[in-house]
């Protein structure tokens, strides 16, 4: 893939179920990444866009975590229902969603 | 941890080793990872720079791969005889390191 305009990368860390840290992956979040990935196949976004899974990135209990560079954008407790809108707003509109944001005492 | 200066995707995505594509993970990628955890730990550089593990970036047959942003700079070939350098030059210094880049095709 070419240098993309927007770098998604999607926090898939998993742990035991009984982890004190709890984990993006026992919250969704390969669901989540799929969710990113067929959003844009149907978009046709690969020239503006790349969505790469990656490791921990943080704060596992405000997950799941997807992290946007190259602002440094980083969206917790993401779900399935906030994709499109991250795609519109974010990806290819430019604007972050606010609603999302972690907590800048995390990030 | 809190928003890096730097933040450093170590691509570890491994393959059967008959794959076509190969992967960045038969080429030493795991390594590599370890290295620089280990280099942001002795310069206790936590504040400024993060280290990652991530998916598939693109160009396999170059691994491994290396990619740091907020430039979105990508480093193919990456050796464990690289990392401190990257990390003087780049990640410290805010100078890229040349010879590492990947070439213009690919990135």
């Amino acid at each position: 893939m070419s240098k993309p305009l927007r770098h998604v990368f999607v926090c898939t860390q998993n742990r035991p179920p009984v982890h004190p840290r709890g984990s993006c992956a026992s919250k969704g979040a390969v669901a989540v990444l799929q969710a990113f990935w067929a959003e844009l196949q149907k978009r046709q976004a690969y020239e503006k866009v790349s969505i790469t899974n990656s490791g921990c990135i943080g704060p596992c209990e405000l997950g799941a975590n997807v992290l946007v560079y190259p602002e440094g954008v980083l969206y917790r407790g993401v779900t399935l229902e906030d994709v499109n809108e991250i795609f519109d707003s974010h990806l290819e509109g430019g604007v972050p969603v606010e609603r999302l944001l972690a907590p800048k005492a995390v990030w």
